[in-house]
Formats: structure tokens, sequence, C-alpha cells
């Protein structure tokens, strides 16, 4: 395996397609009524749009259509993981490289309402991958103060992947333009790399990996624009009788400075309410690493995090449509048990 | 006149009566419908009950059944201020301790919804003063943070009065046992008040006295929980297009040191949104002086309110149901403009 | 045992005595540089005076000399927990009501820096309390914003004390005028009371009985103004190091509506940075009752308090200065498992 | 003059370089020792460097050497508005830019502390401009909460000039690759814009354009994690005395959605504490349109600005080192007046 120095030292890849940012995500979920109570009226985000079968939904910030799918389906999973390129052409040549790594790409048949073209592939460790530029411009709704529900979400921010081989995925994502703005790494020699915050638009990251059992999702997370939104959710969601849905936190992440909570959707889906992260745009910003033994790292205050944080996350769908086969890793960030596991 | 000194050396009385706190107001507006709008869909306050002339609105927090009345009359004015005692022997205590003042005193023939016996007055300056105990039960809201509108608006707090007689004022409330937290003085030989803090829940005040034209009613404040909440409120009003209701700030007080906004309702009344003040209920709690030339007192920033802060206020309704006729103030407590006037 | 129904139902005594509110605590500690590395460097407390063996704290926003005494000793646990009352006279009618209760009385030989006289009892149960009124008077540095450190700690709040013997402790209380905001009881027929949040200022309480292994001191309590002082606290303290301090929380309490945090020092007192509770000094304020197996009771999340926070406490010092041996409750507030356990 | 739609119906330029973001300002002050005093004493800036005649501070978050130069001089102006570029090439690139476009171009003989290459130009409009990518990287003191003294200020975010010919400086900054995010603009036939937001990193700006006399720096701006560090640090300087430093708000901006304040130093120099902004990095991403004539686009909450934010802002310097002459606009953006000067 290379090591986190040999990861970090590989030469910036600047391909030629432009990915811009994490934009999307579907999720499959039993109980559509439960999914909308629990993402529209908890935490208050806007519906772009619905058909009977799916709910579109997004942030109040946000000038996309949508960036959020909730689709009723007969296992809950996360569908499609989703990115913008910057032009139309972006896709083709993003097509072109995607196939020259060997993977199979197509383009969507019947795109979701307000979508472009769409390009879709599965990454090699079986992630559901789509990449679209097009899709219809809503009026933002950031100053509606008198309408903000919720923390309220603002954007959809990053999405977090439970991998099993996180050094390859690394190689992947750094192929398609990804610097990396933090990463957790075992002491000693040969140095493995447990967690890496991976990044298109100057935050710390569009995409995490997470070293654990995979390909699943960990978690999709949405920007909050203060410590008291998060907070605030918090409390909205325990005096509606939900207070079940909070797994982890609010708390201060040492990775990312950020002030987050986790919750559980109906589902189990985890959301991430993420706030408080700095800017990363410099070409030369330089990752920041942590040991995995820093019991800071994960949460800047020392507190545990469930092992249910760990060991949970959402499977993914395969190109069957049926759950894609997880495999465990040989390594794990748990903090302070960095034990090399196989 | 007595001076500030002479003022806060009178011994501290300790009357056969207790009142509690400031409880409420009445408020006589134009626009019914309007009010509403204001108070309920903009400021996010709880209707306990409402008649056709008549709408009963209470904060999140409390527990007794309205703290704000607001009632359609043909002219906007201040028609009863509100206090409540310890117990119903108090009203009795109380009304033998007006009627030795020379006033006269009534009880409420028609009480409003959920109060039991009401004692009224007229003070010396002509301000519509009314008293209770007993009043309807209700399960406080605080927590429902789901259902949480505004600020929110906790309870009321205090009670603001424009007072041409300053000196007199104190010592008709100081006979009624309330105490001194801070005060506003002219500098030098004969140092005048010019504004005074007067309480009896161990906060900073109950109600304040505000040397100028009067009897007017300045403000009603409510508690709000955090600085976060008084922004918040404005970024809603401000979004549902009423910013023109903002008179005064956010910012932060010298006096009292909380951080607070000024409203101004459909029909003029004007309402502050009132947070972190501080514990006064130490028996030796001394007062804390300003000087009026002090930039800080009343903006703890410097920023100067505008006229209409001190020059606009609410009429009090008199005995005969008309407003009370008002005099003029001989001193002012304009910052920085302390001479006195007359 | 009488149930917290009988608890409750008890007529509340206005006794011949005025207990103003919790004022203070000495805590013994093993090595008082630790202890000013912990209440100065990290959390930012002012330094009232200092001894050899004492540091004196006050916050900053009290005007009274102290309310926290760290003392050397050979061996770590909670020597006073302190009172004010409010006139000098007081200190007689209440040393009075305690010798008539049984108990011990004796005033303080060597008062500390800036007290008079000091009433001192062993209560029932062995708690040391203590009983002051006068005390010298320091400037309030609420508004000194540009030297604030830490949340910053405004002032002491309250005593929480884990007893045994929760229903008799109650009764001590009420009997000194301390009545209920707030109380965590079983389910079902007989309800014990495992919890309750007495006051004398009104603040939800200057007291809290929490049923458990003792005498012993659960935690001392300090106000912070603003739930961001709660958190800022924290990203202080691990930012230097300590974030082994931080035991429970940052979270919202369901009881009393505060967002807290615990703290362990270095000797292990618990510390709480308490803020957001609520006005409670109504004549008829009711008391609010939880069910021990409300999740969201003593976590309005829904977020476990860890073992520690059930298991560990201060030992207090009894009359011979050693440690006053404990004995076990026969109930237990741990959320969800409320069995009666002997 | 081009309208308003007709600069943004321009093309986007893509230009052969690429400037990433604003990166700094030199200021030059009469009295060092008071720029210390404000910049590190009461805004708790970190110095980075210092020399007998200058200053050179940085925010919290930032791992560049610097972002402010504070340097004596015998009059209070703006020396440098500095960039960052992705790479020592685009210096090149961009020299020849700049000379294609008519203007003189040099590189800096003896560049500050920190810096490599410095290109530098006076724009057509007489601003002195310096663009570097070479900087000693610094660690980041973001999560140094226990030492964050301030707001604390984070980063350098954004620079805003005063400019007679907005329309003019409008292009030459597209021709420079910037977009724009909000605009102001008068209502009715031909358009006049008064107010620009022009970006390169994906935030609302990176530089401003406000109609009004100039060549003149009309601020800089640092970025403030939350609105609470921006009314703890109007706390903290009135608190120290020196709320006459406070020029306009705390406020909500409706333009940027900014929670900002305005503070004059101590030679006038205005610098915005700056929180709240948003994304705009996607490649369409529109740009908002405000009237001049809605009250709310300069400050949400409908607060007037002082006049003196209109009418003050920094000299620059010119090629010979001595202030520019400026010239007056023929248009004005002030709130409600938007008529047309000349």
């Amino acid at each position: 395996m290379p090591t986190a120095d040999q990861l970090l030292a590989a030469p910036v890849v600047d391909p030629p397609f432009d990915i811009v940012r994490a934009a999307g995500a579907e999720l499959r979920v039993l109980d559509l009524a439960a999914s909308e109570h629990f993402y529209v009226g908890l935490l208050g985000m806007l519906v772009a749009d619905r058909t009977t079968d799916a709910l579109y939904l997004r942030g109040w910030e946000e000038r996309l259509h949508h960036s959020l799918i909730l689709r009723r389906g007969p296992v809950a999973a996360a569908a499609r993981l989703g990115f913008r390129v910057r032009a139309e052409e972006d896709l083709d040549r993003l097509a072109s490289h995607l196939t020259g790594e060997g993977l199979h790409t197509s383009w969507a048949q019947e795109p979701d309402p307000g979508l472009g073209r769409v390009l879709r592939t599965f990454d090699p460790f079986g992630y559901p991958l789509e990449f679209f530029h097009a899709m219809t411009h809503c009026d933002t709704q950031l100053q509606r103060f008198d309408l903000h529900r919720g923390a309220p979400i603002l954007r959809l921010d990053h999405l977090n992947l439970h991998t099993p081989r996180l050094e390859e995925a690394f190689a992947f994502w750094a192929a398609l333009g990804f610097r990396c703005s933090e990463y957790i790494s075992t002491d000693g020699e040969g140095e493995r790399m447990t967690g890496a915050w991976l990044l298109r638009k100057p935050s710390v990251h569009d995409v995490a990996l997470t070293a654990g059992r995979g390909p699943r999702l960990h978690h999709t997370a949405f920007w909050v624009g203060e410590p008291g939104g998060v907070t605030r959710a918090c409390d909205q969601i325990a005096a509606a009788g939900h207070s079940d849905a909070i797994e982890r936190g609010p708390g201060r992440h040492g990775v990312s400075n950020a002030f987050f909570v986790y919750l559980r959707d109906p589902d189990g889906h985890r959301i991430e309410l993420y706030s408080c992260d700095y800017y990363t745009g410099d070409p030369d910003h330089a990752p920041l690493r942590w040991s995995v033994n820093d019991p800071r790292c994960r949460s800047f205050w020392g507190t545990r995090a469930p092992d249910s944080w760990y060991d949970e996350s959402s499977l993914v769908l395969g190109p069957d449509g049926e759950p894609m086969p997880t495999e465990a890793a040989d390594v794990d960030e748990r903090d302070q048990r960095s034990e090399v596991l196989a």
C-alpha cells in the first residue's frame, strides 16, 4: 500500500475536464411520507418537485433545481452521488477519461426533472457516480428569513464515502482533479491513511473517504450558516419527538474545524449538518495531517463517536439496481484504536 | 428638585404589599388586523384568546394567560400598564396604600379573559396602572422549539415610561417597593436624574423612567433568549418587507448591558426585544451611575439613537378614555446634549 | 417514603429568615497551581485574592468579593457550600431554626477575606453548609468585554448535591423556604422522586438534589451569558490541550432548558457551565414533572450521559475535617433505567 | 455609458492568467504605534513581522505570511492593493496583458518580507495594484481558540474601491477574469450601475466597485466566522474606550447577505468585519440586481448609512508616492437618492 506521504507526493493532476463540486445525492427510501416528514417537516428543506415515487429537495441558498432526491424503493440505499461539471463539453471529456480508466459509462435515458445530460458510471469500488452540467435555475431563498425553517439548511456541501480501499480511492479521485485538504493516518513506519478530505470547490471537501467496509455512503452533508443553526436544528428535532434521530454531536470537528451534528433519517441514511470550515482555494494549500491516535481529530472536544457512526452506512446500488456487495477494510479510523485489522 | 444622590439616599421602602413584576400592557390600535400581522405574523407571539375587538397574546415561556392585549380603539394609545402582586390580599393592601397617596382606585368591572380581580388607578402623573394576582395558568411552550416563530419572544420584561417629572415619579415607584439598578444623570452641581431603571423582580428593571414629555409609554419590552434571536427577528421582519418597523438597533445598551432592538408597530407603539441583562437580586445591589454625557450609556457602541426614539411615545388613556394631556420635561437625556431645557 | 406528589403537596413554608441564593463553594484541591491553571488559565475566572494556601475567585458579573474558594488540602473534597441571606439578622434567625432542627451550628472563627459573620452547620445528611450576609463589594466587570476570558463565566448559579435520601433532603430544603421548579420521578404507583430543582432566586434552581450515593457534591454551576459561550469554552479548553476535562455535553437539558457543559477540574470536581434557563419568580409557579424514563429529561437531544456523570462526585468534609462517609441511594435517576435498586 | 445590462451581457473572459483572490493591502499610517494598538490590541490580529517602519499582520486562519501591511508614512493613504495568482508564470502572462492594455508595469525591487516576485502597476483609474504568487507559508492558527483575540479576524476577504468611472472599471476587472455576483443600479431607462461585486474566489467578491469620488480605497474587509464575532468585536472595542471607531453597523447587508460592521482606524482607513456570505462558484451563477432605491440593498434592516460612509475613503498613492488626485463621480449609490449628479 502506498503510504500517506506517497499518496500526497504524487504530482497534482490537472485533468482536461473540470468538476466544480459535489452537487447531489439520490437516496432510496422505504416510506416516502416518513422521509418527507424528516427532510421537509423536521429539517425544513425546500420541495422543488415531486412525483408519485420521488421528492426533489434543495436548500434555501441553492439556485439549482434540486440537490437531494428521495425515491421510494424496495431497499434503503444510496442510488446516485452527483457532481456538477463546468460545461457541457466537460461531460464528454470526462466520459473519455472514465472509459480510459476501464469504466463503463452511460447517459441517463430519463433524466430527473430539471436536469440536462447526465453521465453515469460506477467507479472501480462500486460507487454509483453521476455528472451533469445543465440544471434548471431557481431563485435563491437565502434572504427569505421570514420563511426559513430548520437550521436552515442552505446547500449541499459534501459526500462522505465508507471505502475499504482508501489508498486506491484516493488515487482515483486525485486523477479526477481532487486535492487533499486534511487526512488522518496511522503513526509510525508505513503510515496508512485512514481518512481523507478531498475538494474541488475551495472548502475543506466535496468528497471525504473514510476507511471502512464499503462501498457505502457514510453521509450526505448540508451547509448551515452558523453553529447556532446546528443546535437549533437539534432543539427542533427533539421538540418534535425525534431526538432518536440525533446520532452524534453537536460538536466541533478537529478535522475541518466544522461545528456539526449527525442525524439518521427514517431509513438510517446519515445526514450531517455542517458549518464553520475554511478557505482552501490557494494552489499550494498544504494538507493537514492528523494522527488517528489524536482524540481531537474527529471530535475536537474529545467526545468519542458512538460505534454506530463507525459501523453503519448506507449501501449503494449497483448496475443491476441491487445493493452492491461490500468488503471489509484492513484499517480503521476509530479514535485511539488504529491497529491494522487484517 | 432632589438630586440623583438625594433620591438614592432615601431609605429603602418595604411596603406592606408585594408587587412581583411588570406583567402586561394593553395597547389601543386602529387596525386590529394590521396589529395581528405585526405581533403574530412577524413577531410570532402566541394567541391566547381573541374577541371581536381584542387580541390576547403571550410569549413562548409564559405560563399566565396573556401579557399583551391589543384592543381596537379610535386612537392609538396605551390603555393599561399591568403588574402582578404576590397574593390576593396584596391587592387590598395596595388599594389602601394608593388611596392613602390620594389616588382614586377602582376594581375592574369586566376583567379581561383569564383574569381575577383587577385593581386600577391613575398614578399622580396620569399613567393608567392596574394590578392583579389571579390569572389562568397555561402550559409553557418554552421547549416547543419546533413551533417557535420569530425571535422567539419569551416573556414580557419591562415597561418604559416617558415622564416629565422623573424625580417625583422615582419617589412614587420607590414607595411601591421598587429599587434602582442603574440611572443616568447630568454632571456637575445638582445632578438631575434623566433616566432610572427600577425593579421588583431581580433583573435590571420592571419599570424604566425616561425624562421627557409625558405621561407617555415609551416602550413595552419582551425578553429574548440570546442576541442571535434579536438579529433573527430583524432579518425576518425585513425579509417580510417591513424593515421600516425597525427604529433603532440592534445594538448593545450600556445601561443594562442588554442586546436590543426597538421596533414600531403599525400604530407607532414601540416594542423592544431585549436580552442579556443581569442578576440584581442581592439586597445591597448598588445602583450604577451613568453620565448623560457618556456616549456609551444608551448605546455601548456609541451609535446615536434617532430623534424619533427620544421624541415619540404612545399617549396614555386617562379616566375618561381620552388621551391624557402631556407636559414637557425640563430635562432631557439625549446623549451628549444634557442641557436643562427650561 | 413520601411520593413526589406528597412532597409537592406540602404547604409552602415562609420561614422567618430569608436565604437569597446559593453564593459560593469551597473546594479542597491537591495541587493549587494546577487548579489555578484550570479555573483562571482555562476558564478565565477573576482572581479576587490569594494566600499561600487558597485562591479566591469570582465571575465577571459578580459584585461580591468571591464565589469560589480553592484551598490546598490533603484530600480533594468539597469543604463548604455557601448561601447568602438578606440581612445580618437572618443569620441569627436561621441559627435558631437550625438548632431547632437539632443541628449543631457555629460561627466561623476566622472568616475568609471579604466576609463578615459566617454561620456554619452540617445538615442532617452531612453537607457542610454556611450562610453569610456581609461580603466586601467589588466593581462588576460585566462590560469589560475587552478583558473577558473564557466563556466568560459571569456568576455562580447553583449547587447540585448527590443525595441518598432525596425525599428527606427535599423536606429539609423546603423548610428553609426553597421552592421546587422541576423534578424527575419514577413512573407508576408510589412515584419516587429521583431529582429535584429547588430555588430561592427566581431562576430554575439554587440547589439541585440528585438521587445517588452521598453526601457528595455533584457539581458547582456557573452562569454563562449565551450558548455560544459554552461552546467557546469547550473550544478553548480543547485547544489548550485539555479536552479530557470535558465530561459531558455541550447539550441542552430537558430539565431547566439550560444549554450546558460539564467539566472536571484537575481534582475531579465537576463544574457546569450553564445558560438559558428561565424565570420562576411568580408565587404560583408550578413544578414541572419529568419521567425518569423520558430520554429528553436529562439531555433534550437524547444523548446518554456517561456513567461517570452518574457515579462520580466530590466527597464532602465532615466536622472533623475528614471526608464524610457515604451511603448508597435506593433509587437512581439514570435515564431509562429507573428501577429501585435496593 | 454602457448600461448595467450591457456590462453584464459582455462575454465572460477567460484570460490566460489566473488571479486567485484578493490577498492583501498596504496602508500608510501616521502613527505606527496607534495603528498597532488598533489592529493588534483592539482587533487582535496576528503580528507576522515588524520593522522600524512597518508592521506585517495576518488573520488567525491565514497560512500566508501576511495580508495587511501598515507602514509609517507622511500621509494616510492606501499604498498597495494585492492579489495572488495561481502560479509564477501567471505573473508574466499578466504583465503582458497589462502592458497590452497600455499600462506601465514593474517588478518590486525590494519585496516585503515573505514575498517572492511582485508585479506592480497602476490601473487606468490610478489604483496601485500588485500581484504575487510566492509567499512564505505559516501554520494556521484557526484552532488556537485558546489564543484567539477579537472577533477573531480569520482572513482578508475583499477590497472595496471608490471609483468615479464604475462602468470602465467594471470592464477592466472583467478583462482580468472577474465575474459579477451582485450589483446595484439606477431604475428606468439607461440603468446606470452604481455598485458592483466582483469575484475570483467563489465568494460574493474579491473586489467591490462603489460609485463615488476616486480613485480611493473605500475599505479593506476581513472575514469573521459568525455574526457573534462581529458583535463581540464591537463590545471589545467599546469596552476599551474606542466606540468612536465604530462607524456603521453591526447590521445585515442586503447585497451579499453579510453580517457586518465598519470600523475606522486611527488614520481613518475603513475596515469591514464581514461574515455570512455565500457560495458563488458555479459557472452560470447569475448576478443579482438591486435597485439603488431599495432601502434594503445596503442595509437589509433599512438602517441608513451615515454620510461619512458614502463620502470618506482613503486616498491611494500614485507612482510618485504622492496621493493620486481624485475626480468626482457622476452617479452615486446613496440609498433612495439615486439621481445622476452631473
